[in-house]
């Protein structure tokens, strides 16, 4: 088991990568391996293995892995089920320390000549103590080390980041990737963990706490063999890096197909979900949110308590972000003497000065909207901002007027906002400010409040 | 009351408007409501009325509306509340048919000055039978006449459609609009009621139950002065046309904010969510959601029944899917055994092949998926398909193959999709099977399922 653990860090960090079932011919998944290989960029040495190739991708093939004389640091197999045995014991004869497991029809299957290949595929790695991603699995990518050992070559186009997404569904992990491409939202790694023959989210979790690529952990689950093991190694891992949990198969269809799909009991939701908040880790219903909330904690100190200051530039956003602030445990507080009176100083009194703040009237004046949210920033009772600025043809210049303050705010307290203008105009100022780590932008005032409700949820949790 | 009900068409169809308080000078809003105007590309005539100007943006300007001597349709007023009431007057005696009056001052001000001028504006508007939109608003949009209103000019870059929004929140308003741009949601018209001097909800609903360009109402609502008034206009009008509600103030700082913001009771959020219910109308809980469930009565036909198929390229957005599904509503039924026999000769054994249908074994035959997505179409348990398509680098001509039965099948049942590629893979081909009404389609599996869930309940009230 030890050997396993410590090969883990190999699997991720290979010198050398062999595609055994490597192809030049699109219509297989080795072609798209090797393509994922290749123009991710992966810095190591690149081994096609194919009997029937003398060269794939300009790049010079061998028949087999016994005819490559160099140490191989990880194998990805792209071939029929019935040849993986006889592959993976010369995987282990020739000391290969990971396996990207990409063939389907194991475990899933219904025949049960799937299961009896998965026992003896299980008992090689092993007692080899080579850890293995899948089977049944897209594959997994590091983008630290532009390893793309997937059959997607379009995950290299995410961007490096510190979030990690360790996933049961190849459908949800390439959804998660392609949103995330729109969102801007960096990944350190992603893990398709397929049927997890002898790597399951513990272990995964585990290795990840030890990243130092990693701040932030995204689950997708649809049924976990050994959810004891899970919820153990959360609870020990405690409060080191937030867990983000999203689990389908609330439903009865969905359970079934949860069962069918990756030959595991979903099992009762309810329960699950008790659970997992119970070992510090946060749970949220869907997919989007999953992302919402990673990027939050990526980029964003937690909050110190409930007290949340609405600012916002129209009060019809503001009103809305309070609504989801006081539905999710988040306090609207009152401003100290001082505050109130450094907002009042740049507001007029027919305006709302107390919180929620309408920065309204003070629209065409970037400096008021500057002394504003610095005084409640500068709050003792205000723990977390919520700023809403949605764009008007007369302030088209007022992003511009916060930028030294939220460049100089961003790491101190949770400054989470919703500025919004119509495609093209405020996309790139708030591309570079999100970039630089100034601010964390949402597309709606509730998913802004809520992903500031989970910050707080987590560190309820990781006091308590 | 007959009179001004009559004037609203000119309202919003004017043949000639004028701009009081119009200016060249960019830091006002005369400035803006101008340059919304012309570039807008009104064709009536634009009167641009200004005591110091001759001539404002190269359009003839008029010291005051007596001084032009053709009829006048709208008058858009962006000028100092004390100037009103004599405004309004100098409107009455020219027979002006409609006003927007951006101006801000009035009700909902602590100033009690401000509650008379209301009154007295409301008396001079309501004895000439004037329509009057605002005041505190940023004005109105009538996408079909190219007629912007408003103090943004943005807002004519919103594609012409057939959903309406008629908002309390000059700031929800322009969030919806520019989200809008990036869902591609087209408009038919928005109207900001800002604080509602003689045009309120219900008589928006009226008025827009009978224009023939609106198939979808959209309200963004914080309090209403006369709920009966509107409950009573939506059930009168039951079935005719989807009204999706979205009113904020659950919280109580937002209902304080509220009452602060528009001179209005926010009241308790419950009863208003069972009222609402009651009067037919589609209540939604966040901003976003208004946009995906327009989105879907915009191009969609009704479903039936509860009926749902979901088929998808892989097994965990399908899953996503069905959770939402049992969760509002909807039933994942069993299909015929003819359409059952169908799906099993397109998917070998070991796949998902009752419903959810995991299509992935068929991944690379758009024939296959074609014929599985036909037969769960004429499938007469099924009311409508959660279709779901993730993609992958070997089904990069996916979509390209069930693009003919998409067409053939859109507007029979609902199909609602989430079909998601890395920016700019597939983009423009969803966009162009939307802009045909083949296809309606959503990020998340969750919200593609929400939508529909939103369809049929809907309808259910529909046949209540």
């Amino acid at each position: 088991m030890r050997k396993k653990a410590e090969n883990m860090k190999v699997l991720f960090n290979p010198a050398s990568a062999a595609v055994v079932g490597a192809s030049d011919k699109p219509d297989k998944l080795g072609f798209h391996v090797m393509k994922s290989l290749i123009s991710g960029g992966f810095a190591g040495r690149i081994i096609p293995v194919n009997p029937n190739s003398d060269e794939i991708m300009g790049l010079k093939a061998f028949p087999s892995l016994a005819d490559y004389n160099e140490p191989i640091d990880l194998a990805i197999l792209v071939l029929p089920a019935k040849l993986i045995p006889g592959v993976f014991r010369e995987c282990a004869a020739r000391g290969v320390k990971g396996i990207v497991l990409i063939t389907a029809g194991f475990k899933e299957i219904d025949d049960p000549g799937g299961a009896d290949l998965h026992e003896e595929i299980a008992g090689i790695a092993n007692d080899a103590g080579i850890p293995v991603i899948g089977p049944n699995t897209f594959g997994m990518i590091n983008f630290h080390t532009n390893l793309n050992a997937s059959f997607t070559p379009e995950f290299s186009r995410l961007m490096k980041g510190s979030v990690a997404l360790v996933s049961q569904s190849g459908g949800i992990s390439h959804l998660l990737g392609f949103l995330a491409m729109r969102m801007d939202v960096g990944f350190s790694k992603i893990i398709g963990l397929g049927n997890r023959l002898n790597v399951d989210f513990d272990q995964m979790v585990d290795y990840l706490m030890g990243d130092p690529d990693t701040r932030v952990i995204m689950l997708y689950m649809e049924g976990v063999d050994n959810p004891v093991r899970l919820l153990e190694t959360a609870k020990k891992h405690h409060g080191k890096k937030p867990i983000i949990i999203n689990k389908t198969g609330s439903s009865a269809k969905g359970d079934q197909a949860s069962r069918s799909h990756t030959g595991s009991m979903a099992g009762r939701h309810e329960i699950y979900m008790g659970s997992f908040s119970q070992a510090g880790m946060l749970a949220v219903d869907h997919t989007e949110a999953l992302l919402d909330t990673a990027r939050a904690f990526a980029s964003c100190p937690l909050p110190d308590g409930p007290g949340v200051a609405v600012l916002s530039g129209q009060a019809g956003p503001g009103m809305a972000a309070c609504d989801v602030c006081e539905a999710r445990g988040l306090k609207i507080v009152q401003f100290t003497e001082k505050t109130q009176q450094k907002i009042n100083e740049n507001l007029p009194p027919l305006a709302l000065r107390t919180n929620p703040v309408d920065m309204g009237p003070a629209w065409y004046d970037a400096s008021a909207i500057e002394k504003i949210a610095k005084a409640a920033m500068e709050d003792d009772h205000v723990d977390g901002i919520l700023f809403m600025m949605v764009f008007a043809s007369a302030n088209v210049d007022a992003l511009k007027g916060i930028r030294g303050l939220l460049e100089d705010w961003a790491q101190r307290k949770p400054l989470i906002s919703c500025i919004l203008s119509p495609p093209g105009v405020w996309d790139e100022q708030i591309k570079a400010l999100e970039q630089s780590g100034s601010l964390i932008n949402y597309p709606t005032p509730e998913r802004a409040a809520n992903a500031m409700a989970n910050l707080w949820e987590y560190k309820k949790m990781q006091t308590r």
